[in-house]
């Protein structure tokens, strides 16, 4: 177990999608950070307090969550040597990044010397095994997106937080690093091995007979030409009865890519749907959830009503709207969207 | 580097798919294969001749290659027993198998004991990054398939022997645990990352101007439930000028499955190529390679001529009928299948 509360580390980022661990924490366990420690370089904020780490040990702190994400994932220089210092301050060491703290030796010394822990949330469970395909009972909902940090983490969240609120049993099955640190669990599916992807989901979300549901955290996209294989087998994985789709109307280039532009909606949501349905025959789209912070809040919702009536599913910002309206087409508590005019 | 010869191991195995990594090498590598090593219990042989480890050794044998495989890739304490024997017998171990030799601890105290070698083909290498989908020079070839073990490394093996011996430059790149053997190289993709399943590919496949083919060998199916995400990266990263669909008519059952039927053949051919267009938008279907060793000669032929009417590819069984229909398809040196007639 990781030791709370947590110092959120943003080092000198300026990559708002970079800090998406730290962001994650910040906004769905805020009761769990005592601040944020930036360099002078940094552009980006969380709005919590920026303290040093005898401050931030001073407030509660007993974990420096390294809250930041480059393709790759690699440790840069000043990282470590921010990291040694906070360990030397008494902060154990949390981290979502490939390459792992545990296998750097500055680190691995320092944790020794200081006698502080180093969590890589990264490392897969021993013993996963092959995907089997075979139908499991319970309801599973899976976030897809049309590219990479489409806000699949956060609807996926928010979606729990809303069931939760309708007294509906629900569990957060988390597939990534920031998903992990806030679900507490879960399997970081980026670093599978890639023969065992569709296996871990079918572990991380067993049958289940409670009549609750199981909502998985998605990866990638389909249409992302590095990750499209761990959305694949994400999706075999799921068995989902439901799919949610994300997207970024406002994004031009797929994350991490030169020039490539994001797939059209309707061909994400007719793949995504066709690919599922090799293990789930009757699974469907739930509704769209976009992220509309480009937006001004009328050509938000005119966008939100637009794409309604162009997918016949329900679409909203679960930042700025909720996703009530996905939850009700979702659990068919309001009429369908088709015939709801 | 693995030492040769081999003494293929063949264990007490019953099924003719599991040992798919020796057959290989005895047949695309004969001269390098001195005998097999089967148990009483054994059903098969490669029709090499039965001997033991010492005859091996002095045939000229360094390493015994433990070509057995099944899924989840584990050692079985009968498999032990027999490699500890061999080691005794002064041969190295290899292996394909999930499940490392290093690992056990018995097979490392008896490689220590005995000054013996233990190679897991299974490693990937160290420094694979992620995928980036952007164009690079070279025709690549990737086979594909409708199912597991329906073809694909016998397939791309036929394709370099026919290509070689019209004089065109190709390259053979393996990336399975056969054809990492048969090759001396190769990435074991179903053991990478899952994050770096793309990027692995074109690493292992790079910008090539010398007007030759790389000949990428397929894994896994699109309609697989346990490895489509190995080849949807597959796919992406090849960056394929064309593929070639690999088949067995007679399956029932998909591999490995309870009770799954292959997909349709022209389903899967479809699907593939939408896959690979993401990043390969010209990429075209160049034949069928079928696997028709439960059909007559007059069934295979005929079989094949009605494949070739509905999908207007060439289709022909690699093994009985070799490769030229499709090579000629795929370099335009006879007319187009559909004017053929």
């Amino acid at each position: 177990m990781i030791a709370t509360l947590y110092l959120l580390y943003l080092g000198n980022s300026t990559d708002p999608f970079g800090i998406k661990t730290a962001r994650g924490l910040a906004v769905f366990r805020p009761e769990l950070c005592v601040g944020e420690f930036r360099r002078d370089k940094c552009t980006l904020t969380l709005d919590l307090p920026r303290i040093g780490y005898a401050e931030a040990v001073a407030a509660g702190a007993r974990t420096m969550v390294l809250g930041i994400v480059n393709a790759g994932g690699t440790l840069d220089p000043e990282v470590i040597e921010d990291a040694i210092a906070a360990m030397e301050a008494g902060l154990d060491l949390a981290s979502g990044l490939h390459q792992r703290l545990k296998d750097d030796p500055r680190l691995a010394r320092a944790a020794q010397r200081t006698g502080r822990k180093l969590h890589d949330v990264r490392d897969p469970p021993e013993g996963l095994r092959v995907g089997t395909g075979e139908y499991r009972a319970g309801k599973r909902l899976l976030t897809v997106g049309t590219d990479c940090s489409s806000g699949k983490m956060y609807t996926t969240l928010c979606l729990q937080r809303a069931m939760q609120a309708r007294g509906i049993a629900c569990d957060f099955r988390a597939t990534g690093q920031t998903g992990i640190l806030i679900a507490g669990g879960g399997i970081p599916l980026d670093a599978v091995v890639a023969d065992f992807i569709s296996g871990a989901i079918e572990q991380l979300a067993p049958a289940r007979t409670d009549d609750g549901w199981d909502l998985i955290e998605g990866q990638g996209s389909l249409f992302h030409p590095s990750f499209a294989g761990v959305s694949t087998g994400l999706l075999h994985g799921a068995q989902p009865s439901a799919l949610v789709m994300c997207h970024d109307p406002a994004r031009r280039v797929m994350r991490g890519m030169k020039d490539r532009a994001p797939p059209d909606l309707g061909e994400c949501i007719a793949a995504n749907l066709a690919t599922a349905r090799l293990t789930s025959p009757d699974v469907r789209m739930a509704g769209i959830a976009l992220n509309t912070s480009s937006f001004d809040q009328t050509a938000a919702v005119s966008l939100c009503m637009r794409l309604e009536d162009e997918h016949g599913l329900p679409c909203t910002d679960p930042h700025r709207m909720g996703v009530e309206a996905i939850l009700d087409n979702l659990l068919g508590t309001v009429p369908d969207i088709a015939t709801r005019a």
